[in-house]
């Protein structure tokens, strides 16, 4: 089994010290919604986010949203051969199921992961869709059971996708981890726990795009 | 050049016919907007959609930014190298220019698309960042200039990914086609501008994988 951890996701419920902050106010009252009902999200909480430690990697669960997208809407997803995690920037491990339909329409997905970190987890029909516990990104690989963690970030080596997908295949149980976050690097917490580190373009690439010509590769590599 | 359209696009205002169904009123007294400055949404206009014709491929504006998204963050749009058209449902075209960064977050998406209808061009810095003209597929087509139009479907001849970036690569101005809506197939006008038909997976794919996987063959083939 192959897996991809999305690492620290830049999603997370508005935090406390900013709930009462105009903007964070102004924004629940237009969405009808309790402050600590929302996302934080950088697009609207800008300046109530300009006090938040490590604030340039948080609060933006739009890309978020993108990156699962990418990775579930792809046969190698949908036939069972992928396994999907969030881990957040808080240190939650975000469990996705079995051929989970997460809803495109954002607002139904933010509606939805705040459910999920309030409840820690969604399940319909008896089936558990999503599941979330508190794990570092170290923890979760453990869990996982990962052999090689092969992380994907523009301060690695360049390497061409195809290559990658190779390494990954060539081990029984792999996991490639992308970056969640809109800039910066990973932790030094995580980098610890990754074995290679690529570069996959000479061009700063968002993680809806590595995802979805990593997975496109090892599809191909599984024709070969 | 190589060009993409993303044809019959789900993407346009509420309609006049339903703007004062319930399900619209109450959707616009939420966002504190006209009803007209929606874009039409399935996830919300659900049952005043029942009477539209054409409906089962209408109101999908998420599906529209995400395919968008997945062909703008690409090195190749990116360098200049792909022009990327809108066609819409009812015969709008929607040209983005060079170098936009389109928002993210779907609201903004929405409330730049609503004025981008209204007003038919959005500009900064005195440059056209997107440009609207009522146009058929064919019409565009012919604008584009386009040799050769090859059309993604799963109704067309199975073929590989590389095999139909070669063909794209073969030809001096060429240009992809995908759907820009959720079922069905594309329309007898569509598929009378269109050369070449392929699928490219036994699976059904989302426009924002297909978008993705192409261009990257596409990226692939440039550096062979």
């Amino acid at each position: 089994m192959i897996s991809l951890i999305i690492a620290e996701s830049a999603l997370e419920r508005v935090p406390r010290e900013i709930l009462t902050h105009s903007s964070v106010r102004n924004h629940a009252q237009r969405a009808r919604r309790n402050p600590g009902d929302l996302l934080l999200d950088r697009s609207y909480h800008h300046n109530a986010m300009k006090g938040l430690r490590n604030a340039e990697k948080r609060g933006r669960p739009d890309l978020v949203h993108f990156a699962l997208l990418s990775a579930l809407a792809t046969p190698l997803y949908l036939q069972d051969e992928l396994a999907v995690y969030l881990h957040t920037a808080d240190d939650l491990a975000i469990t996705i199921g079995r051929k989970v339909r997460l809803p495109k329409t954002y607002a139904r997905f933010e509606t939805l992961f705040v459910q999920l970190l309030k409840t820690k987890f969604i399940e319909t029909d008896g089936e558990v869709l999503l599941s979330c516990s508190e794990m570092s990104f170290q923890e979760l690989s453990r869990t996982i059971g990962s052999d090689i963690n092969v992380g994907l970030s523009s301060s690695g080596a360049m390497n061409n996708v195809r290559v990658v997908g190779e390494e990954l295949r060539a081990t029984k149980n792999a996991t490639f981890v992308i970056g969640g976050f809109p800039k910066s690097d990973f932790s030094q917490a995580v980098l610890e726990g990754i074995d290679s580190l690529y570069s996959i373009s000479s061009m700063p690439l968002e993680a809806h795009v590595v995802i979805a010509r990593i997975i496109y590769e090892l599809e191909m590599l599984r024709n070969l």
